[in-house]
């Protein structure tokens, strides 16, 4: 396991009381950055620090507490509200500021009340991307995904021949990457059916797809690949992602060159970045599967085989608007562990992405591809959950869906829980969709 | 055709001299914009606009020359360095600005010996890209490139059917776009031979693709399409982009995602947008071959019809090591024109990627793709152009190349000229192949 130090201490509590409740995604062990405002200011963005159900302003609380040195040194920047200034710092500092925020917010502190005038609560703030990301990365690293939409689009060739070599993935669109909360419109597209032609409308294959996304840390110059053995040291942290695809669109535009308009009309990612540092308790083996063929030396090394897989608990729920409208809970569709659903590490992820020299830069966002686990129930797309639209979904309050209806809400859940370590969660990434233009 | 101004006029002399020239890609009828500094300075980077072989720096003009109000606006927010200040304007705006510099730097010009101290020579300037990338999206425009290719990567389905409906794309990697001048490390990957499993090591067949770049302009809010109808006005200008390929990488990873490590280790951009002002007398029309479907509505516009395609004439050439230790001028591997090349238009391309509500922003980057001519010799690749390396190319002094070799150097020019309109020109958009990392 990597190595933990007092901040992973499970036993710790916050003078911030509802951080010590069993059920908060944010207890002390946690400490995820975001950026938010007050709800209906209208002022700029800043970073902060979930709390239990507060966030506390960085900007603030430099000022508010009482920090040594270096620990301001890291701070003063933060106030422009460019939380790229961090990222961008080596690992050793990052924990640093780390752990002097466990100290402020531990109920052992000397000047809780002093700090508490940094706090605001979550339920009066707004929420923007977590920072700007400048390039936006998919991996396709649900094994059981690829292999589940590989047989729905190519029956006779599911999983192909690089998928166990190759750490599969495609550039992403940036600029239409939204905070969670923000609807998403249903995009217009060509869709081909039996007839010759296509013809153009809504798209009626609308779907999510259940991801992790790594937010890339100090990166490299172009050029210069990030070995294996150095890679995690690159990555921030991890945020909950929704990349929305329009299977219809998909389907015709796709070859050859990959998904292009049924997937950059939005995604969607959750307010909150979780550090590499507060997911240290939750790290795992990855071991393939017997028979297959061991990674590419550059793709290999003991530590990722020995705890280079993440432990997180994902799960999607749909609310449709007659469910919102009935009063009725959104309704669980289904839960992964990533463990079991990616083929592979995070750190293979970024040596392979810059092992021909391809730079990345602090705020790039790599995405996990579709975290289907390898149960029925597990699946992380309608696409499979559905069997390409054959077998709809049967919902508690009756209705059914193959694929996404207008004022429905997407929500994905994360969390780590393992013995020994307190609970922390990601918060929640949600979105609902809206008609699409002009036909309202 | 679109509507000339006195911009436009092939008549009109500047008191740059250099800018008279018969020979020069900067007479007065282009103004183009680029950001350069004084080389060697470590300065910032500064806006200009290029004149014979001088550059006027838009942030000293606005202090030395006599401008009225509204072009003072313009300009005082250029001194900062962002283009995208003025991608960002409105057309009439950015037409304003042309007509006040193309005044000011011609021979009836009062004030010429005032401006003049805005000048600086091209020779003494390093230059940056145009401006600030956000995403980059590759189109695949070139009918007899995709139908090439096609045939090189699938045999039995060369041209797929879906495209002379979708104007196919997908996209690219910002943080490895490097201005022209920049060397490009050969990059290292997996490659697949005839075993079971990949090797990891240099690409063997490292490659150009020959295209234009579109810059946006004002662009759209996201969920908000932009209509054929007033697409030209969101695009801003045109630079020559290479677009660098390693193709052995490219075939193992590309399915069922598209192109990724084989595209993103590094595209070359000229350090000149021509904008889409001074392209106005090189507008033509484009038909579609007879028996080729109509384009769906949203793609087509009695507009686009009549004069949406350019006019461009483009080549491609290269200096081998050998060929620049023994003084030997480079050798020209293949020109094409525009107009034959590409199946879809610029205009096209716009309201194809916000069909879904996708949105654009000022200075993102649209490429052509490779824009190969339909003749022998007129290919924008050496992968066409050696027929996937089974035909080496025979240089002029003796040398073979199926794929690049390190230390060759790639040229690509282009040039507009037509009967009635003063010959502009890109400026040269080049780079060298460096070895890969460790091999030196």
């Amino acid at each position: 396991m990597i190595a933990l130090d007092r901040t992973h201490d499970p036993a710790l509590r916050s003078w911030v009381e509802s951080a010590n409740r069993a059920d908060t995604d944010f207890p002390l062990q946690n400490l995820p950055y975001g950026r938010f405002r007050r709800a209906g200011s209208g002022q700029p963005w800043r970073i902060g620090v979930a709390i239990g159900d507060q966030v506390l302003d960085l900007a603030r609380a430099a000022v508010d507490g009482a920090w040594d040195a270096e620990v301001a040194t890291l701070l003063a920047p933060l106030a422009a509200g460019d939380l790229r200034d961090l990222m961008a710092r080596p690992a050793a500092q990052r924990r640093l500021l780390r752990a002097a925020l466990s100290r402020a917010l531990s109920s052992d502190a000397g000047q809780p009340a002093r700090l508490a005038a940094s706090l605001v609560p979550q339920a009066d703030a707004e929420f923007t991307l977590p920072c700007v990301i400048g390039d936006y990365t998919d991996f396709y690293t649900g094994i059981h995904h690829a292999a589940t939409v590989g047989s729905l689009f190519r029956p006779d060739n599911p999983l192909l021949p690089n998928y166990k070599w190759v750490p599969i993935g495609y550039h992403g669109r940036s600029s239409s990457i939204v905070p969670s909360g923000h609807a998403i419109v249903r995009p217009v597209g060509q869709l081909k059916g039996a007839a010759d032609a296509p013809r153009v409308g809504p798209a009626q294959r609308l779907d999510y797809e259940l991801e992790l996304g790594f937010l890339v840390g100090p990166g490299n110059a172009l050029g210069a690949p990030i070995a294996i053995g150095v890679a995690e040291e690159h990555l921030f942290g991890v945020a909950l992602l929704n990349d929305w695809s329009a299977r219809d669109i998909q389907s015709w535009e796709y070859q050859p060159l990959g998904p292009f308009l049924s997937k950059n009309f939005g995604s969607t990612i959750a307010p909150w970045v979780v550090t590499m540092e507060a997911l240290a308790p939750f790290r795992v083996p990855f071991e393939r599967p017997a028979g297959d063929p061991a990674p590419l030396p550059y793709l290999d090394s003991a530590a990722n085989r020995a705890h280079g897989m993440l432990d997180i608990h994902l799960a999607v729920s749909l609310q449709t608007r007659a469910m919102r409208d009935a009063g009725l809970a959104p309704a669980r569709l289904s839960a992964s562990a990533v463990r079991e659903a990616a083929y592979w590490t995070p750190a293979q992820l970024v040596a392979h992405h810059t092992i021909n020299g391809c730079n990345l830069q602090a705020g790039d966002l790599l995405g996990s591809g579709t975290l289907s686990g390898p149960r029925a129930g597990e699946a992380g797309s309608l696409l499979e959950l559905t069997l390409g639209g054959e077998r709809p979904l049967q919902l508690p309050n009756g209705e059914r869906r193959t694929f996404l209806d207008d004022g429905d809400t997407i929500t994905i859940a994360g969390w780590c829980d393992r013995a020994g370590a307190r609970r922390i969660g990601f918060g929640p990434c949600s979105a609902t969709v809206r008609p699409a233009p002009g036909l309202g």
